[in-house]
């Protein structure tokens, strides 16, 4: 997402997002259909992380094509900065925000990843994170790739849904609670929420391969996208610190596992992860100077989880290969 | 020591101390005296802790008190705020630089510890830190404590001299220019430089318990400091963060037989070691929150050193408890 707001106290997230969904059956004005859409990311932001890895998984690359927005930006949000001229090569915009002041003038919340935006209008259409990736699996149905897993299967929604409550509340957002903390006492006890949810989720992974079932869920996917960042930004930069994620011995494990799964490693950017953390967030780190560490060796190294059994997806199939001009840079990654 | 300047570019430690030496014949008009000198530190202090270290192995505590500086201060430097009204009970001064001005009114560099006070005159004596520990070894030989270590032995000290040269330079001033750097190129290298430093450390105790020679030297001594520091505030507050001091084998396994020396350990204080550089460089933490972790319980583990023989005093014996009123706080240490 991107937009914060440090108070004294306790960090709160805004979640009032654009709530217009994309459905199969167009009731929101947004029906689902082939090369309409552009999905909008940034590499370093987390919760971007999940549409990237869910619109792989599925295999909808053919049908939704994605723009990445620089991991660095100032307070007027994410630009294309990386793109030839600063400008989004479909939308033709220098600034998502563009594309949300085109649909809402003077648009005043926060200007987030992951967006979509209707490519015939230039307006967007939703940044609402949480339900974004879950319509990809749900609503856009008839384009998945053939052996796309179930992420969201029915019989498992409601476990599924609980468990993504508490990692969202204590892990993905618990980790901001930490960095962005006003008191000391605020910060004092977001720490002791998110590593007893840590400690509470290795306890579940220790005998089970996967969070929920026998096969990849949108619930790993979304522990994924903050563990993959622990030790590169939460644990120094947010204070996350009791130990690094490579001292948790089965999430670690379970991290690798995912890493090395086609779909998530590969589109895990670490150099644009640590560049946006360290140097937009200049309240914390004034002096922008960017750590060098931690050695990421260890992500290629063997996990041991297939001794748990499961099958990643399911009667699936694992993806291909990013397609050429969605690959994550040489030196970016382990 | 404490006071530093963050320049653009480099880290420059001011190496200019005050060069007035306490000797066993006096030339400096500062004879070795029993009673005559008082000792002032923070444990917060990497530079105070050797002198606190040494003078507690060699039993000067009965020739020599000791008077602590609370971990945090202003501009104007180190304070008796630990005392009752923060006053020092002996000099009866509320601030470290009133015996610094005392001898030298005006006086206008860094006001460090650790620093010698002479009690009659209220006058700083030194505060040269590299030579204050050398002199306790070979200056007060006529105070040592029955049993106590050779630490500076005459045949060693041309290796020791030249193990601490390097460690001086690239380890315990080398962290302190990867947090004050004032470009990310001048953290580049230091962390080079550094973490160069830590693998060459590594491999000469990979199978030598002690840095020169069987026994513990004034080499190891100024090693811990900064090692049993390293994950507390170097790892994240000061960006040294290739690994933890806990994924470096050898180190952490040399670092933990150490702590567990009498005499080492017993004179760390972990909360007062956060609370100074996390309070105190609020050009880098201006948010003031001190992290709660790391989860220290490790430092009390095995650690398999004996394995390689070595004796930790040589001929000597290890040092009683800490006097009472000398010991760190319950609930500071592990």
């Amino acid at each position: 997402m991107g937009s914060y707001v440090a108070k004294t106290g306790e960090f709160t997230r805004d979640t009032d997002y654009i709530s217009t969904r994309i459905t199969a059956d167009g009731r929101d004005g947004y029906p689902v259909e082939a090369g309409r859409y552009r999905l909008i990311v940034a590499r370093a932001c987390p919760w971007a992380n999940r549409a990237i890895i869910v619109r792989r998984l599925l295999g909808l690359e053919k049908v939704m094509s994605i723009g990445f927005c620089g991991p660095t930006h100032d307070e007027r949000s994410w630009t294309f900065d990386l793109d030839p001229d600063g400008v989004d090569p479909v939308l033709k915009i220098p600034r998502l925000r563009d594309a949300y002041f085109k649909r809402f003038p003077g648009y005043p919340k926060g200007i987030t990843v992951p967006a979509i935006v209707d490519i015939p209008s230039g307006e967007v259409v939703t940044n609402d994170f949480a339900q974004m990736t879950l319509d990809f699996s749900t609503e856009w149905t008839a384009y998945h790739r053939d052996g796309a897993p179930q992420l969201y299967p029915e019989p498992l929604r409601a476990q599924i849904d609980e468990v993504n409550e508490r990692v969202y509340r204590e892990i993905n957002n618990g980790v901001y609670q930490c960095g962005f903390a006003g008191s000391q006492q605020a910060y004092d006890d977001a720490y002791e929420r998110l590593f007893s949810a840590l400690d509470w989720v290795s306890e579940r992974l220790a005998a089970q391969r996967y969070l929920v079932g026998y096969t990849i869920t949108e619930a790993d996917i979304r522990l994924f996208t903050t563990l993959v960042r622990f030790d590169a930004v939460y644990h120094g930069h947010f204070k996350c610190n009791r130990c690094k994620l490579t001292e948790m011995p089965v999430l670690w494990a379970y991290a690798r596992d995912l890493f090395q799964t086609p779909g998530f490693g590969d589109t895990v950017d670490f150099v644009q992860i640590k560049r946006h953390y360290y140097l937009v967030h200049s309240d914390i780190n004034p002096t922008g100077i960017v750590p060098k560490g931690p050695d990421l060796a260890g992500w290629l190294t063997a996990h041991g989880r297939e001794a748990l059994g499961g099958k990643p997806f399911g009667n699936g199939t694992p993806p291909g290969p990013p397609p050429e001009n969605e690959r994550v840079p040489a030196g970016h990654s382990v």
